[in-house]
């Protein structure tokens, strides 16, 4: 594996007090097009397999520049976390036929108790097992492994700024981090994975448990955390 | 799986005011031989599959408690991270016919460019691929899977004193993680799972490049962590 990738900063508004959930929904539409613009991009450079897309909101949560922006990086190999999804993501496909992001939306939809909010493309839902409180994620709800949602992007910001003003409301604007999680670049065209944000505010310590075993205590179950999120006034 | 389980909290000295750095060698070595009790003692309990023995010190580390105190948590699950350490050890053993970590400590020692210190028993190095800056291990040089060392506690206790030492004279008074990886209970007499310690000072933040990739940037390379623990004045 060589020592090659790209890291770019995406400035979201020459507007130095805006956050991703003030921003005029025009300007995070846009926004949502400069992250597909560039990783269709980076696409063509045959060195690179995957694009991270992520934003760090708050000091707390390794934002080191005031002023809004998401970063994005580009790697010479596919993350392990994503890399897990994948291979589980398979598994799943090959015993049930089905893409099981597809099917956690269908099954999230009957139960209806940590789903957050639905337009006609998109869910937001608390998932079934956070790694902390309020982690909140955002699918497509037809199957797509890559990030270019068919005209759908006015869709995606209006859900996505609800999200982000809901969690803003009630956990009073805590610093969290969004991850933008695509199908790797040489499986794009894959039939069971499926795009998705990952938002997670900064509640809670990572400590000597999480370090060693992997595992994350979460002190707020999911349904709690989609009810408070769907009762915020926005 | 139950939700079974169990959680102590090991108080290491009476006296208010020391650290495990600074408690006197024998008392650090009674507190090695109460991991020993508590570890066999829990083993009993055949609803439980493994204990994660862990120290948080320092509030950004995520002590909730000022006194110095370590913590066990017994789970009836194998750890996720413990398990992929387990995964890979065994394909390497399968591969090379030796345990990963003997061959680790013997590759450490001819290239002598990452190792802290050694004792008879011990030997304190700073991991090839680090997580975070001045992640440092303690490993027994003979083969043990568990943590039974055979009258050695006081050779541990010298190392691990040691090692803390030099953390907190270097990085003055680091908030730090510590976790011991030992065998699962089931695999207990296997070959190729090697027990170590593995102490983290808290330098850097987890943000969102870390959460979606499961990648940890690290700015320290462990060479230079290596040369600077061993030109530590303690």
């Amino acid at each position: 594996m060589g020592g090659v990738g790209a890291h770019e900063v995406i400035i979201e508004s020459p507007d130095h007090d805006v956050t991703l959930s003030t921003l005029p929904l025009k300007s995070l539409e846009d926004v949502l097009w400069m992250f597909h613009c560039r990783i269709s991009d980076l696409k063509k450079d045959k060195r690179l397999k995957y694009v991270l897309i992520f934003k760090n909101e708050g000091d707390a949560a390794g934002a080191s520049l005031e002023h809004s922006h998401t970063q994005l990086i580009a790697l010479p190999i596919v993350p392990k976390l994503v890399h897990e999804e994948i291979v589980n993501a398979r598994l799943y496909y090959e015993h049930k036929g089905q893409c099981i992001f597809c099917d956690i939306i269908q099954q999230e939809k009957m139960a209806n108790i940590r789903v957050v909010s639905e337009n006609e493309c998109y869910i937001c839902l608390s998932p079934y097992a956070p790694r902390s409180p309020f982690e909140t994620w955002i699918l497509p709800k037809k199957h797509e492994c890559g990030f270019a949602p068919d005209g759908s992007f006015s869709l995606l910001a209006q859900i996505l700024q609800q999200t982000l003003k809901q969690i803003d409301k009630i956990l009073n604007l805590p610093p969290y981090n969004m991850m933008i999680h695509i199908s790797p670049f040489e499986n794009e065209t894959n039939e069971y994975y499926h795009w998705h944000i990952e938002i997670k505010p900064l509640l809670t310590k990572i400590a000597g448990f999480e370090w060693g075993s992997g595992f994350y205590i979460n002190p707020t179950p999911p349904e709690e955390a989609a009810k408070f999120m769907r009762e915020a006034q926005i």
